[in-house]
């Protein structure tokens, strides 16, 4: 008999700041964790789901992780079995690419669970495809930094090309969860078809000197480089409060705040120093009007999607 | 009685590839000299230009030399005089930043007759109020580079803040200035009002991963990052022959090639190895249809506009 071999995928925030559908990083937390073991029943089980309050389905084909888990197990091979159990570490449909987590860490245990012969690269289309399930698009801005860690560039998608870039270890994300939902169908279809051009020209200043902050590790140009104006002006209608809150982030000392994926989560970008009370404004932001929040605060996870344990 | 000084302000590429209004860079050749001499009648007067075939206004006020020039005077003395010699070495109107140049080296000029009080980023407004009598706008993409020497990326115009980016010094650009004429009103004119989503997401992946490629001194990220999808599909129409020219700089080596600033001129990234290759592709592009082209082969300026020399 095998053992369960566990693991664990980090939250991510996508759409980092003017970085719409290229940019994303890994959160050090939360995240989701997947037990898997080989199995003599062909295909893909999940045989056990906690944390998500009874909300994911169960069978492995309708569920982003069994899906993610099956193409990585077909890949390796298409005779194999494997028994999955999901605990969820975070929030769903909040916008801090929870289906991302499931997918990334059911793919990797899965491979792991048949011999992981397979590299966190090879598994990123299975990844995609548990991300499409759940989102309706196979996009890799969440994927891509909870497979591989730190803060994540998709240059484009034909070809798929991406880069990693440099992680400023100080700096901190006060994130904020507010009990709001949107989905991410929804969130797409508020955006407009096009944009204005002074618009893009807007972005294309910041996304660019986000970049450069990141290599020089200028925290300041950081903050600032986070203002978007293709998306923003445009999702924040979905978030109530969204300006008062994000007044609230920065009158705390936040170097910039915007919406984490397609929301309602917000982050804000902090130093240690901070963070604390920059969490503390964004929850006060929402719940000055009734709306219930929690925050938390994270660092960026450099390693991706990792074996956290082996259990019997 | 006073000498004459004599200053040299370099070429530009603005626009560069997915950069619209944004990214910037200095060649190192060609470029404008501008001479000035103190003199005893208060305001600006320029006495000579040449290189212009009789083209360029020689009033002062009409001219974006004698434009930069008068706010600089009257920035560090109103009641001085200054004379100016103007000295084309680019073609006008071709997308190189000829007015730019001018408008940098009468500013420079004058600063350093008038006992040189004034920095370059204290001579920037001028130089932009000369860019806006010939172009239309104030634009500072191709000014600043002239003035500050190398790749230079504007965030944000309001408040205006900018970065200078690493220069990969074994990066060359093969330049090719066809013999078509192309108003930058024009080149404004066809651009949309609005851009396709779509292509916004392809830009901020090109343009962030542009930046990092400089970062990296990776030159063939560089090229694959040049490509642009808001602004070169529209404006290459304007330049007869755009695609297969391209097409020819890609087949001979480059790394990547785009339009300068709002054309005719292209430009393509290259080695040292390719350069001439790749130059020599350019000019055949377009003769092939019968078009008179030239080409010249640049590094990048890292020193922007400087004082060139002393004279009687």
């Amino acid at each position: 008999m095998s053992d369960w071999l566990k693991v664990f995928a980090p939250a991510t925030v996508a759409n980092v700041g003017p970085g719409y559908d290229v940019l994303g990083l890994a959160l050090d937390s939360p995240g989701d964790w997947v037990e898997a073991m080989r199995t003599e029943q062909r295909g893909v089980q999940i045989v056990e789901i906690t944390g998500d309050d009874g909300r994911l389905p169960r069978v492995a084909a309708l569920n982003c992780a069994g899906v993610s888990a099956r193409l990585v197990q077909e890949k390796i091979d298409p005779a194999a079995g494997v028994a999955l159990k999901v605990h969820k570490g975070m929030p769903i449909g909040s916008g801090l690419g929870s289906s991302s987590a499931s997918s990334v860490a059911a793919a990797w245990a899965t491979n792991l669970a048949l011999g992981g012969a397979l590299s966190k690269v090879d598994v990123l289309d299975a990844c995609r495809a548990g991300e499409k399930l759940a989102t309706g698009a196979p996009h890799a801005d969440n994927v891509l930094p909870s497979l591989i860690g730190g803060i994540t560039l998709i240059r484009s998608y034909e070809p798929f090309d991406y880069l990693e870039l440099p992680t400023p270890l100080e700096l901190r994300f006060a994130i904020v969860s507010p009990e709001l939902e949107i989905k991410t169908a929804d969130a797409r279809k508020i955006l407009p078809e096009r944009v204005p051009m002074e618009d893009v020209v807007r972005n294309l200043g910041n996304v660019a000197a986000l970049v450069a902050a990141l290599y020089e590790g200028r925290l300041d140009l950081f903050g600032r480089a986070l203002d978007d104006f293709v998306v923003v002006p445009y999702r924040s209608r979905l978030i109530q409060r969204y300006d008062d809150v994000h007044a609230a982030a920065m009158d705390a000392g936040a170097l910039g705040c915007s919406i984490s994926g397609s929301g309602p989560a917000m982050f804000a970008a902090c130093t240690e120093e901070t963070a604390e009370v920059v969490a503390a404004a964004l929850v006060d932001g929402f719940q000055r009007s009734g709306i219930g929040a929690k925050s938390f605060i994270a660092g960026i996870n450099t390693r991706g999607v990792r074996l956290v344990d082996e259990v019997e």
